[in-house]
């Protein structure tokens, strides 16, 4: 086991959008500076100690980064493999290489869940038409096509409804290795925040419902509809997760809820937009919770003591700040990005329901 | 009026401390970034786009600080004159500076306040042990005396308790302007932590009980124990002093409740130590209704979803934080400030209490 990381040292965190912006200040309020990477624009960067503005190709900026920092983490999975080798030979990365490498790719993903003995929707790997072809005729149609890396938000996804959309669904993926999904008529989408710590511990908070709209998260709303025995079996399926992975951070874990039970849709190895809402209604956040695992401290406390409904801004949505700013019980988080563009995350509210 | 200050802007803040840093952190909630001054160490620093390290002397570098930023706050109300002077002829300053003027000093303060109708402890100026002499025989005693300018978390304040005292109590003020308070019978200490916005629109936080030692704030409990009268009483009292200077911003204001009412026992034109407890409580807290208002944006909502205690950790009390760390609905907030000293303040924790 470490020690925790006193006060006073610095964390370093690859990528700087607004997971990162919001990570830095929950890192603040622990005594610890914040050292961000980001290639790009980095919103981060204007609550952090400092920022490195530099490709993920640049060795020698990254070693100058490690060398200023105690322990990294990241804000998105998608880091590339060389800048991971290189910077695990000269500080801790947490959470694990394991964890990023799995949710990296779908199919060591649903293999890594269906293994622990977690449903997932029915799949197949999919790298020709004959393939796709041979998938629709297992799982059935509709059925969704999916690239096995860097999908989010709705990006590298097409449904297939019918034969017909067999080989412009394929074309659509430009060859890229691609896994189908059978169909899941599920009654509603929740996730978990689970957090695991150095220690071993796990904690998590209270499951909460999600709303997506063109493949984009558009509102999370605890307490989720699930009965006492759906929320505690999401739960400890989260933990499962985590202590399979010797997971140490927040992750979140996205789940179909369906008659026959709770299916694992993905887990992503980072604080998650659906775990927003925790900045309004809980002591300890998951920006929070997920510093305090990678600095090896003690979990926190993450009882919910308000009912929160979190609303993303997306795009021309920030539109809507000025009548927001009126709202009653309304919290606003922006995130300094500049021009909105469609798609893109602008900031979040978090909605305050008194109890 | 003034147009809201546009997404991207910046704030420049006069003082690095953790007001300067917590500030900074709502400022980015808001979609601002903030600029720094500071002449000695900046905890604020860990969480702002820019820090300038210089004397409140340098011109040069207020100017160039001045060119940087769209409006300037501060955290404390002791910046020189000359540094406000400057700064004034380039950017906007808000609150304003009558606000500055009268806080800097017990007696403009005072004569402020008693001209507004509202009671304080009764006082007398003090510039000599005859006049000393004098203000005890017009106040009787016990009595403290303080010095006018400067003082804070019981600096500067020496208590009376008999004619024997008179000698070394003038002494100490080391030939400091001063004033004698007489002594207050009071019930309890509150404050209101009230905010007024660019466009005139008031707003108060619930009050905020306080308990002092050593001159020092310990501990803030909402909800205060004071009747629905007393409470009324003490917003719009804040809400009279906040009219009263066109101020823009929060101030806090410190009460004293006894039996026949509430006298006022200081102001602070700025975020208070007694409204940290908004973090934990509130959709709003007081550090961005702050920057709402000097941003010219709307007045956030504060109401208040769950009881709080808020208690200060100074000096050793760090000492407790891995215990902090793992209690029950415990908000810890740490300002990153290295290693503790007697009556530093280090940190603090909101213990929220559930409804």
């Amino acid at each position: 086991m470490t020690d925790p990381l006193p006060q006073g040292s610095t964390i370093g965190i690859l990528g700087g959008g607004q997971l990162g912006r919001m990570l830095s200040v929950a890192a603040s309020r622990l005594g610890y500076r914040c050292h961000i990477f980001e290639p790009g624009a980095a919103p981060a960067g204007d609550v952090a100690h400092s920022v490195t503005t530099a490709p993920y190709e640049d060795a020698a900026a990254l070693r100058a980064f490690a060398a200023t920092v105690d322990v990294i983490t990241y804000e998105f999975e998608n880091v590339p493999t060389s800048a991971l080798d290189l910077l695990e030979s000269l500080k801790p990365i947490r959470p694990n290489r394991r964890a990023l490498a799995i949710s990296q790719d779908r199919i060591p993903e649903k293999t890594f869940l269906n293994d622990l003995g977690l449903a997932t929707a029915p799949w197949r790997a999919v790298n020709s038409e004959a393939d796709l072809q041979a998938a629709t005729e297992a799982l059935g149609l509709p059925a969704i096509l999916k690239t096995t890396r860097l999908g989010y938000d709705g990006k590298g996804q097409v449904k297939l409804a019918t034969t017909a959309d067999i080989s412009s669904a394929w074309a659509a993926m430009d060859g890229a290795p691609s896994v189908l999904e059978g169909f899941i008529a599920f009654d509603r989408e929740v996730s978990v925040i689970a957090a695991r710590g150095l220690d071993g511990s796990v904690a998590a908070y209270d499951p909460g419902e999600n709303v997506h709209r063109d493949g984009i998260l558009r509102t999370t709303t605890v307490p989720a509809r699930l009965s006492p025995g759906q929320g505690s079996d999401a739960v400890l399926l989260a933990a499962r997760i985590l202590n399979a992975l010797d997971y140490v951070g927040v992750m979140g874990v996205e789940l179909f809820v369906t008659p026959e039970g709770l299916l694992v849709n993905e887990i992503a190895p980072r604080v998650h937009n659906s775990g927003h809402w925790t900045q309004a209604g809980c002591a300890v956040d998951q920006f929070e919770q997920h510093i305090r695992a990678v600095a090896g401290l003690p979990l926190g406390d993450g009882g919910r003591y308000a009912d929160v409904v979190m609303e993303n801004l997306i795009g021309d949505d920030v539109a809507r700040v000025p009548d927001l700013l009126k709202a009653r019980d309304a919290q606003l988080h922006l995130y300094g990005k500049g021009a909105p563009r469609p798609g893109r995350k602008m900031g979040h509210v978090n909605h305050v329901r008194r109890p």
